[in-house]
């Protein structure tokens, strides 16, 4: 893998914002290199505490290595952002940060697991690990709309979109909105389940190595990807366990499922609600097994059953 | 395999209901074989076309096979089915029915596709092939509360769930709600993707072998699942497609990942709308990416390409 240029970790910003100035311009066809520092942009380290999680400035959360000019890009086109592979991972953090996360109204206070990645392994707890399966976790391009625009939620532009699947070998496509394209990646994560329940996933700096192509005059409203799978880290040969939650909205099924889930792990494998809450953030899989059968919808989540060793 | 009794397809009913007459009683470790009609109860078979949708009779539409009363099952148990087998399926049909499936509004008329399933194998259009991965829709025990209660919504009763992944080998937890739990299964499906978008599957009528075991006095709020994988039918070698879509509410995103494959399929492979929207039913299946960036969630919809010979 051979890259053409670095954009270093100091190269960040905190918001889509088309009137930030470019960094890079790149030529589609070549291949650059992002050091992705952690969503917390340094604020939390190897050595960081739960009560450093309260502490929080969240003006300065979930940068991205940016913007690059991609040469030729217009509006009304497509920009193909080729995943060709990732740098080693030192160590990574989960957290629960009050007042985030699908069940904040009950997980106020604040969590911290600091992970050690440096074998090539996720341990969690003894006798749990985690396949490591990096992707980005914000990636996208600036937005047509003049003004900054927080980096939190995605949109039409991508960004935060935590999709877990963007893993090596996908080729994702994003909507071009403005001129060059401005394009940023940034919020590295070593492992996340489809969902991150809790609002973080295994947040970790790493590099990224990412090949650029344009699709002239190709119109996406949203961004789409293609990933060569398979979807599960790791084999599948210990099969899953399922909770499942029906409701009359999507979001109602879905803290049900989780909820059961937690509770599931709690009695089942004796971790704590918050400790059960962080593993189904990074571990855990959401699905929409049926949106039609009104006027009740059913949400699953799944837990691959081989982390347990 | 062998089983202890079967329970015919004229044994079934239209309602979850608790004053409904057990057909059998079964005692905990036997094993039954259940005769599952079409989730039209017959009204659709090998020759129809689509006019006959739009004459369904909905009083008469997911008969379940039952009630089976298991032997010392009690409020407060938790009764566990394994899924044993499958018998083989000959025909199927999947069907845009007006008023129903999650994209009603744009998609108003009738649609049928008859599927041959004698030779093992599921064509949708030449050259595209769905594995065929066989479950109930609809399985479950009586609800506790008195009076005749629809089967088209799931419940804590389970019901019309629709999890793809009840397939063989498969551990199906249900709450036990009334004395006996008062069993029934019913909606085969040759196959289906998360979500069951157009409202209907691979509608077929097979038979299926199932187990009884009893959990005495472990309570769960809602059914749970173990499935031993894989969770993806066919060889995953050629990857996925996928499209997103963002909202302030997830039935939003929902709607939206849906319409971008359809558009996909149409433009791509020349597919009609409501064929593209049929062959989403079966295939495609719905993740819940994230949750938890406020204030637009993501879902991402999921095209295996194995389909495409």
């Amino acid at each position: 893998m051979s890259h053409n240029h670095t954009i270093h970790r100091h190269c960040h910003h905190f918001t889509w914002d088309n009137s930030i100035e470019p960094v890079y311009s790149v030529e589609p066809g070549k291949s650059l290199n992002f050091e992705v520092t952690d969503s917390s942009a340094g604020q939390l380290n190897s050595k960081s505490v739960k009560e450093d999680v309260a502490g929080l400035d969240f003006e300065r959360v979930n940068p991205v290595n940016g913007p690059v000019y991609v040469n030729g890009a217009q509006p009304g086109d497509t920009l193909e952002v080729e995943i060709e592979g990732f740098g080693p991972q030192s160590w990574g953090w989960t957290a629960v940060i009050p007042g985030f996360g699908l069940l904040h109204e009950q997980f106020q206070d604040p969590y911290l697991k600091i992970w050690d990645l440096k074998k090539g392994k996720a341990e969690f707890l003894s006798g749990i690990e985690i396949p490591i399966a990096p992707f980005p976790g914000t990636i996208g391009v600036a937005l047509p709309e003049k003004g900054a625009y927080s980096v939190v939620p995605p949109r039409k532009n991508g960004g935060n979109m935590d999709i877990r699947h963007l893993t090596r070998g996908t080729k994702l496509y994003l909507p071009v909105w403005t001129e060059g394209a401005l394009f940023s990646v940034g919020d590295t994560h070593a492992a996340q389940g489809d969902g991150e329940v809790c609002g973080t996933a295994i947040e970790a700096p790493m590099d990224i190595q990412l090949r650029f192509k344009l699709h002239k005059g190709k119109q996406i409203s949203e961004p789409q990807f293609e990933t060569p799978g398979p979807l599960n880290p790791g084999p599948e040969s210990k099969g899953y366990f399922a909770t499942t939650g029906y409701g009359e909205d999507l979001m109602t099924a879905t803290k049900k499922a989780v909820t059961y889930m937690i509770e599931h792990l709690v009695m089942k494998y004796g971790l704590s609600d918050v400790e059960a809450y962080a593993l189904c953030s990074v571990a855990v899989d959401l699905k929409l097994s049926e949106v039609v059968d009104v006027p009740h919808y059913l949400v699953s989540a799944y837990l691959p059953l081989n982390i347990f060793k």
